[in-house]
């Protein structure tokens, strides 16, 4: 049987890249990354890592002249500070960036419709939904049945948003990525723009945790 | 009484420009355009143009590396030819842009949130329905919940999609872009990449046709 097309978000980070090993298996993969202008580009470099290693193509989409129009988030706007500690606190509301999992999906869903896929995926996890409203469940449904009115006639009719751990937790994501032995070392998670990762900020602290809470050595080489 | 901030998506097409005069006296306007790579990049001079008359901001978001991954369609890949003839025929299938206008609305939308606006606006009509599935009042509904969705606690929960012309004909449109002294010569239609509009293509004809139905006078320099 032919394996099903499939377009993956992949960031390079480390949800994203474990989501790409696990579907290699049984899709006939393409990684899509995107570059908005956030200061850490070098997660770029880990996509094109991941793609290598499956043998998968990989675009890369220039999307630096949005990122510059969406002021007011720290992602994108070097005017704005990092904030440091866990997600769960009020500031790490200014590392949202506008509508940014439409925009993925929306041009995910583009190149699907284009190569005749008909599955896109996003490693969204339920870790995110306390901060990022674009990574809940009713937001996966509503854009599914967006992108499906939205290219009727010409997308395939079993089109489906592929998202295998919108209800899993990051711990969860590490040790499924450990079972596919993805290179955690050649992921990036950090939302500061330095050589190693900071081990300070929000997604450094989260990462460092999931390895923790999954009892799996962590190969991250951080500042502190 | 302040007026309420829009975010339009402005081509430099009759339709959009038109659009644009139209929100003008009582919305807080600010043009967006995209360069996705189409052979009609002079609609984008006339988009700043319309900026310039209106004194309003105008962005342009460049796309084109979107653009270049999506072939198949003949306004983005050169190798497709433009049909010529009524949009009608099932040629003009081939002028479809996969997921156009949920992506052009993405990043409407991203910068209504980012700069604190209630409305995004986009100048489909009903003409466009037996074409474009994007185009639809069904779409329309189907992004504005989708959109809302995503950016939930970050958006105004007022937000609207605006489409001031889901309803009307191109002709219609011809008829309130007289009533608010749009000038027509410089909007852009043509599909091909000539100086003048050739008269021919798809949008060419539709354009002639709005203008005879509206009985309002073409100032359009056509090649033929």
């Amino acid at each position: 049987m032919r394996k099903p097309k499939c377009v993956a978000i992949v960031s390079g980070g480390m949800d994203s890249v474990t989501m790409a090993y696990f579907l290699a298996a049984d899709h006939d993969l393409t990684l899509l990354s995107v570059d908005y202008g956030q200061r850490h580009v070098r997660e770029l470099d880990c996509a094109a890592k991941a793609a290598a290693a499956l043998a998968v193509p990989h675009h890369v989409v220039d999307l630096t002249s949005v990122g510059r129009l969406l002021t007011g988030s720290s992602l994108t706007d070097r005017s704005v500070p990092v904030p440091e500690g866990h997600y769960e606190d009020e500031t790490m509301r200014a590392t949202v960036v506008p509508n940014r999992n439409a925009l993925l999906l929306d041009l995910a869903t583009a190149l699907a419709v284009a190569q005749g896929a008909q599955m896109v995926a996003t490693a969204v996890h339920a870790g995110d939904h306390a901060i990022y409203p674009d990574c809940r469940p009713a937001f996966i449904g509503a854009y599914q049945m967006m992108a499906l009115c939205a290219n009727e006639g010409f997308i395939d009719p079993a089109f489906t948003v592929v998202a295998p751990f919108l209800y899993r937790s990051k711990a969860h994501i590490v040790v499924e990525g450990d079972r596919y032995r993805v290179p955690f070392a050649d992921t990036w998670s950090c939302y500061q723009g330095g050589d190693k990762h900071c081990g300070r900020c929000g997604t450094c602290t989260e990462r460092r945790g999931a390895f923790v809470d999954a009892f799996v050595p962590d190969p991250t080489a951080y500042e502190e």
